[in-house]
């Protein structure tokens, strides 16, 4: 923010919240009192995009957050001064050195690195080179670095075509011989990006890290510039040809870690550190000083321009999370929408109620692929233990060990979009291809808190000194 | 286990299953080695009982853990020895003693405190005052015990109408004037009833403790007796007067932790320490030395016999954890069905795509009522943060904070059994009964691995001394 004025005036307000504003004799980059239905909000009123409805008041408060408020419940807005926002980020040619690894950035959409946005009044990417120079002068001491924006969508929008048209790009990227690969993505979804292009790209010879922000480049709290900068540090600098999600390791800004794109989920809805490694440790943890590794277990990075694409994917897959009481007809409204394959995630070691079973049945009979997962996150599927299991395994269930469920589902998309015919299907399921399915969850792998729990901080201890 | 055998023979097998015992010369309680298609397995036939299926073999492994083999995949069974499992547990009358509280143990099913069962070849409930004094002497000291079995389910088979009836049967024995009751209950989906039970019990004079088991008392690592002990231990001289589950906090047998019926959730598939406090800290830590409670903002025990029951429940309600690429047919299916609820967990802040825009537009105009939660687990919704969520919000869709989605499913199902009045079921849901809504969310609630974060020790260790 700053006091120098770029635009004045009603920008992108129309109908119900441009007659609001005039009425109450305020315009955009107004510091306001707005007294509403709903109690008090104080804030600055942000410009809209052309294309957003017209009957909200978008409010940025202290917090940082953004609230739209609608025209009709507006009761009353008193202006108390005028602070217009510098949104423009100063841009800068970024360095060329022929002795720095090559690295491209995707930019998919969501929040990394990101200025003030007309549309949402939040933020809109700063993603050229020159303007991530500008923004994050540190990324110039560790590549060359070239950016491509692929789609803008917020990441809950992210599916299919979006994971077949990365996947190709990262092929051609791969063949083109860059060094690393960066992807901008928003967090909502951004592991199951990970789980699908972990599938669709295979023992790729480069890192290929996802990264996002969790909170926007204008607020002070923001994970965005060291989530960036450790993103492009591991794609630069890294041995581990995987694909990985980098994001802040502890709530504070000490150090980012990289997970394995199967074995990660999104476990806190606003939290900088919420992106957490489920049912095994990280692969590394890394900061501007570099990448420690967690493990050896990965795959290394290669000289070879070499990756094997599988983009295959069917729609025709559903995601089901059982609750007690659930009927039937659930799951055979399911099958009778024509869908192909569903991912149970059961309660406890695997279960659903027997009510259930006719449905199990109905799926059986027309040769629907059941499999089941666990909606404890943790921990793995346990059909044998008690008759339930045994029960469902008879309709044809089949376990799927610790998956994830939403890597399961992810997974089986991917599975029917090459093959329908049932022990192919199994056979690919339950061949790992990037530890979705582990053999066994070490001790510390449930519900660390990463660096918080005194033996991974004495292992931490150890690896460092 | 012991050498003195009460039965012999091939208990319980027919069929496929007898005949392949009898080919092979061997019978229940024959240790054996099996040669089957899928592997080699060493462990000890079990009995079964009368229902079972007939073309398995059930198999209790040295890991404690039974497996049943179908009768047809078994190439080979070599006998080592016999051992014949003791499964009477001695049975001593439970002592009366007028000083001391009179706690009621309700039985639902589940595993906690047990014997081997012939059923599954695992373990049946020693229920009676008799053979829990047998089992759990300690119970004697604490409390005199009556004890009533209301159902014998696996828990993913509980339902509306096994919580109508706990719920009843809770209001009897409070009306009688008991101390204190225990519900024993498999641990599957003790919150799903955990969360029922606060709705439906409201305001009760006495503490109300769910307990289960995660392994069965015929193995070494059981926790039956411990969690047991503590159960009992706070229904009777525990201040709490509310619905809370009683389990293991860390993995090892150090102390049980009492979580709030609303904020629990199970979270790990296996492991003894997995219902968790969610987005809060747990009530109090019991061991057998007494209860520490960790804060002190709950309902207090009273001496009168009063309590609001209110047994409402509806069984049009659906719970959907979206997934990317969710086509709007899976919603639509469920208005079809003519379901009325529908809770959401969305991704990230609260989150679909813009396909299931059109479901939503299609609920809203059938009066279908759907509340959004975040599959997160962890964190707020936050509706107001991102065009995603505005539109939603335009669309009927209301945001339930932080309520779990297991919760928020539970109370909608509740809810709707009273009204189908949109503003009275909005009042309804977003009127906090029992914290399944909080304010906040302390920093320590997220992802705590009890015990094993520093400032909860610190805390802990305070608090001690």
């Amino acid at each position: 923010m700053s006091e120098s004025a770029p635009t004045e005036g009603h920008d992108g307000y129309r109908g119900p919240g441009l007659a609001v504003l005039q009425r109450h004799g305020v315009t955009v980059w107004s510091e306001v009192e707005i007294k509403a239905a709903s109690g008090r909000f104080r804030g600055l009123i942000l410009p809209r995009s052309e294309t957003a409805d017209d009957h909200h008041i978008v409010l940025k408060l202290a917090s940082g957050y953004n609230i739209g408020l609608a025209a009709e419940v507006i009761q009353q807005i008193t202006q108390h001064g005028r602070r217009v926002a510098q949104y423009k980020i100063p841009e800068k040619e970024f360095p060329t050195d022929p002795s720095k690894p090559n690295i491209v950035l995707f930019g998919t959409g969501g929040t990394i690195a990101s200025r003030l946005d007309y549309r949402t009044g939040a933020v809109i990417p700063a993603f050229s080179p020159g303007e991530l120079y500008g923004s994050v002068p540190e990324l110039a001491d560790l590549c060359n670095l070239k950016t491509e924006k692929l789609f803008g969508v917020f990441s809950e929008n992210m599916g299919p075509q979006q994971y077949v048209c990365l996947a190709k790009r990262i092929g051609e990227a791969i063949a083109d011989g860059v060094d690393g690969i960066v992807i901008g993505h928003g967090t909502d979804t951004m592991h199951h990006t990970a789980a699908a292009l972990t599938f669709m790209v295979q023992d790729p010879p480069i890192p290929i890290v996802m990264v996002g922000s969790q909170r926007s480049s204008d607020r002070p709290s923001s994970d965005a510039a060291l989530s960036l900068i450790c993103a492009v540090t591991a794609a630069a600098q890294c041995d581990i040809a995987e694909v990985m999600v980098c994001m802040f390791g502890p709530t504070s800004d000490q150090y980012c870690l990289l997970h394995r794109g199967t074995r990660v989920r999104k476990m806190h809805s606003s939290y900088r550190s919420t992106f957490r490694t489920i049912g095994d440790i990280p692969l590394a943890m890394v900061d501007q000083q570099g990448i420690t590794p967690f493990r050896d277990d990965y795959k290394r990075r290669r000289s070879d321009h070499l990756v094997r694409l599988n983009t295959a994917y069917s729609e025709d897959v559903t995601l089901l999370y059982y609750y007690p009481g659930m009927k039937p007809d659930v799951m055979e409204a399911m099958i009778e929408k024509g869908y192909r394959g569903i991912v149970i995630a059961g309660t406890g070691l695997g279960h659903v109620n027997k009510l259930t079973y006719r449905a199990l049945e109905r799926a059986r009979d027309k040769g629907v692929h059941v499999y089941m997962t666990v909606q404890t996150i943790w921990g793995f599927v346990g059909m044998y233990v008690y008759e339930t299991g045994r029960e469902m395994m008879e309709l044809g269930v089949i376990p799927l060990a610790n998956m994830l469920p939403e890597v399961a589902f992810i997974k089986l998309s991917w599975v029917l979009g090459q093959t329908d015919d049932r022990d192919e299907v199994k056979r690919l399921m339950l061949t790992t291809i990037g530890d979705e399915i582990t053999e066994r969850e070490p001790y510390n792998g449930y519900l660390v808190y990463q660096g918080a729990v005194p033996e991974v901080q004495e292992f931490l201890r150890k690896i460092k000194h």
